[in-house]
């Protein structure tokens, strides 16, 4: 896949990683990003993500074959319909919202004709913010969830699966609300998890909380604005998902209660053979 | 600080690397290992953690003027009384168990005199076991509970909190009951939602739980039998522990149920505040 230009709209941690990582692989001749933030803005051009910047999304796809929409989640919809409408014939629209079925939802029952739009959902990022941690191999060798509807278009359902597959990740196609069910389980209820336990942890423990205590709450450092926008979009999932986790820990409490070491050591074997079986 | 002879009782992951260590700092002339799995001490020697294996922990003890035990939990009250009996009197017994409640109370009640016995618990590990997995820096930089009672004699207390800095840790000196709270909220409840978080990952979802889902599970791949002896000898503070944590849940899901954004970036917000201030 060959690129002439890619348009990037967002230019935070994933917006500035995907230029980085498109620069250093050949992926696209040009790269040109949007921001509302000149800062961002700024960083990703220093950094070498993007050769030109511009100060609204139309300048910007304008000139692309390709354009990939990195805001927050709540603003994909509207920055997506909006690189529509300023597209070309045959544009390549895509996102790398958190969340899938809410926005492939309000996109499709918004798109002008002539675009294509392919929901994206790249499963790589990191607690931390900003262009400035942005970094060329964060997708590689991670999985890209590829968003197919009755309405996905194949042809740019090709295209935008071997966008991912250029920037070394793997593809996998999913319905928009099995992609929200699944990341309520494996993202966003351990997000909340996170967040819960650094909440009860008092100042004077701090010394005394771990690598275990750290790792376990690790993705509690991700903007709360973002994470506010992916659970609201996702919250009927994430409440049933938890609704499983409530369930475990049940089990846990009533163990406990009854000092049932066999029920505790079995709970335990259980979960230590999922972690093992995911590996590092 | 210098050991003549150190005996180490246990040499799985910590008693191994407690070897490592003391070789490497200059800590101990000769180090002397029991375990009542041969191939451990096979390890633990070949390793350079120990100098000589012994078949029982008399013969460990005998030659030592400091005894660590690193046993389960459930063991380490009578590994200690036992290297109590067998030790010479002045003899220093410490152990590094992840609960200190239950074992400094049962091993005053029964400590013959002339042994002088100080529980610790450096926070130091790993999700992996085993001597093979021993690393002579897990210590570094770390924080060692010692625990102090009415009962705890000054002197050992000071050999015990010397013993773990001359291995590179922070000591803090902790009422053992007080350490247990802690680790409750610090340690015991993170590997509770570990593993209810693993529990709740069904085979089809495996490839979709990136870094956010590893970072939160990782220790649920701790060995259940050690953990399982944590779980039930500090069940009351877990179950206290587990009733804040949900408390946060439940403002969660009440807010996820509301769509309360406000709420839900609030709770987030919070959790984030505290996990940026533990650092890495």
């Amino acid at each position: 896949m060959k690129i002439e230009t890619l348009a990037i709209v967002g230019v935070g941690l994933i917006g500035t990683s995907i230029g980085l990582a498109a620069r250093r692989r050949g992926l696209a001749g040009r790269v040109v990003g949007h921001d509302c933030r000149t800062t961002a803005l700024d960083t990703a051009r220093s950094r070498g993500a993007i050769d030109a910047a511009t100060s609204t999304i139309a300048q910007a796809v304008g000139q692309a074959q390709v354009v990939v929409v990195c805001t927050p989640v709540e603003q994909i919809a509207n920055h997506v319909i909006e690189s529509a409408l300023a597209g070309a014939p045959g544009t390549l629209v895509t996102d790398t919202g958190s969340t899938k079925g809410a926005i492939v939802a309000d996109v499709e029952a918004r798109l002008p004709p002539g675009v294509n739009f392919v929901g994206s959902h790249p499963l790589a990022g990191s607690e931390k913010q900003g262009a400035e941690h942005a970094d060329a191999a964060l997708f590689e060798g991670k999985v890209a969830v590829v968003a197919r509807t009755p309405r996905t278009d194949p042809v740019a359902l090709d295209q935008a699966s071997g966008f991912w597959t250029s920037l070394g990740m793997r593809v996998r196609l999913m319905d928009p609300r099995e992609h929200d069910w699944a990341l309520a389980v494996t993202s966003h209820l351990p997000h909340l998890t996170a967040a819960a336990l650094a909440s009860v942890l008092p100042e004077q423990l701090h010394e005394l909380a771990a690598g275990g205590f750290r790792d376990s709450t690790r993705v509690a450092a991700g903007e709360p604005a973002i994470w506010t926008g992916i659970f609201t979009q996702n919250r009927s999932n994430i409440r049933k998902a938890l609704d499983s986790l409530d369930l475990v820990i049940a089990r846990f409490r009533t163990a406990l209660e009854s000092t049932d070491q066999a029920e505790i050591a079995e709970l335990l074997a259980r979960a230590k053979k999922v972690r093992d079986a995911l590996g590092n």
